[in-house]
């Protein structure tokens, strides 16, 4: 496959070298500790408050670090390219922003996020940090995956994020703010689509090979593969085979109401995104569903990769005051 | 060249089926007028407020319907792909924004645009409607270009946009508001590069070739030509190219402050993006240079081009206080 070009130095040193650039541009917002890697909202932890902390492979800009910041995520641990940061990496952003009410970690389901999140918190156990852990698989594609035990976690995650951070916020306890992060987790699912595959820095090449005119329905946000390939079709018919694994798996009736996430993988045009959430927004009218919330954009990429994922969150009012807490973070305000 | 896949139905009517999701997504903020086509602000310009309208081809989105709102523009004529709106969709979108003090139009320089916008200024003159217009040719790369006489008007658009936008929320009449405006394209310039062509959905394969170790130096945002094509480099020396001749145009004085943004081009990775930012700063710093306001993200696109711009902008006080002001749009807030 053709060799893709990128806007890099050295490709060993390209999340670092992006952090840095980050970490300049949204002083206001968060600070970088270096060794061991993770970045923290700036002034840490407010006092009392539970730190919800999530991270994981990099490549997936702006998650996890661009949710850094008032009203979501005290800490995020990037790893290096589609890696998993390291255990010692993680607890020590654990005692960085512990600030006395304990920690939350938010774990996508991946083999390697989920052995070293979970050393992480026995490490800081010995230190007293209570440490509560979700894990988020909200891929409704396919069980078990390349990396995966399980249902795979994508954008899903970014609900999670904001969700729990909120509940933080405003003074839930360790117990409240992980219950808040379940009930999201119960009522979420998303699910993705390839166009054309994206490209590791380090290979130069795209990470999967599509034909000229074939999709891949079900895709990871590390190219893994989906449910099926099949010819490439109109944007009504992708959302379609998008959005009816969600809804199924959500069992969701008429008269519920949702959150309407359309993701960009990175590669996609925010026109295509925006076409793509009319449609999905009008088969959920179609079901009797109300769309009560809505975004639309790049949050959980997959470095340059074309395609979008769909994910339904069925909200409540409770669900609904988290949602519109105020956010400040260089992602998402 | 390769065929370029794109989640659309009918390309003819992408621009109105995005803009359909748009609408629905963000009908806290906007409302769309079909026919003829423009985007308002919510509920209209406030009255006495002088209205700040905007607009031009699509396929730059979030630009410049994504920056209609509280703060920054009132109105936004979106075109057809890379095509100029009409004069009379630009005098229906100013007669529905105008609140009584005016309207001040911000035109990028291309030659269908400064024709249409001219027109339709002439065509509400009837009606009694003071338009003031200011054209953006912030793109230091060539004089005159494909679709244009003299420079181009690129991603320091939305920088006029943001402070004349804050001017006009503050009361400023629109004299005051034009000054504004003025003054912002006095101390602004661009600098583009492209590593891959964006592809328009009507003709589905990349606007230009590039071979796979070239890049292209002061693209413009249409994929017009730049400077030279020259073999890829690491970020720090295209930065280095971009940078230079815009430091030389703005005359940049060790000591003085300025807003840098490394805009997205629509195709690259947030992380690249980044990256190209810390290289940019640390140049500028290495000049005596205070950056004292920044922003990175796909602001000003070229469908899913792969490349970034970099826009400086010097800075007083004043400039400061205005860009800071609240801002709540779709894309930027």
């Amino acid at each position: 496959m053709k060799a893709v070009k990128k806007l890099l130095d050295n490709v060993d040193d390209a999340v670092t070298d992006s952090l840095a650039g980050f970490a300049q541009a949204h002083a206001d917002l968060v600070e970088v500790n270096w060794r061991p890697l993770y970045v923290r909202r700036r002034g840490g932890t407010p006092p009392g408050q539970v730190a919800v902390v999530s991270g994981g492979g990099s490549g997936h800009e702006p998650l996890h670090a661009g949710f850094v910041g008032e009203g979501m995520l005290a800490a995020a641990i990037p790893g290096e390219m589609f890696t998993s940061p390291s255990a010692p990496q993680i607890a020590a952003a654990y005692r960085s922003a512990e600030a006395g009410a304990g920690v939350l970690a938010i774990v996508k389901n991946y083999t390697g996020d989920i052995l070293n999140f979970g050393l992480a918190a026995e490490l800081v156990e010995l230190d007293d940090i209570a440490v509560e852990q979700v894990v988020v698989d909200d891929d409704v594609a396919v069980e078990d995956s390349t990396f995966t035990a399980g249902r795979r976690g994508v954008a899903g995650t970014l609900l999670v994020e904001k969700i729990a951070g909120a509940a933080a916020a405003r003074g839930d306890s360790l117990a409240e703010v992980t219950a808040c992060a379940r009930h999201v987790l119960d009522n979420v699912a998303s699910m993705g689509v390839a166009l054309a595959a994206g490209t590791v820095p380090a290979v130069g090449r795209p990470g999967f090979d599509l034909g000229p005119d074939e999709i891949e329905i079900g895709v990871g946000i590390h190219g893994e593969p989906g449910r099926r390939r099949e010819p490439h079709a109109p944007a009504t018919e992708i959302t379609r085979a998008l959005l009816e694994p969600i809804c199924a798996d959500l069992a969701l009736e008429p008269g519920e109401r949702v959150l309407l996430l359309v993701n960009g993988m990175g590669g996609t045009p925010l026109l295509e995104q925006y076409l793509v959430y009319g449609r999905a927004r009008a088969m959920l009218e179609g079901r009797g569903v109300t769309v009560e919330r809505s975004l639309v954009g790049n949050y959980v990429t997959s470095l340059d990769m074309h395609g979008v994922s769909l994910t339904v969150l069925r909200l409540d009012d409770a669900l609904i005051d988290l949602w519109d807490a105020p956010t400040h973070t260089p992602a998402l305000r």
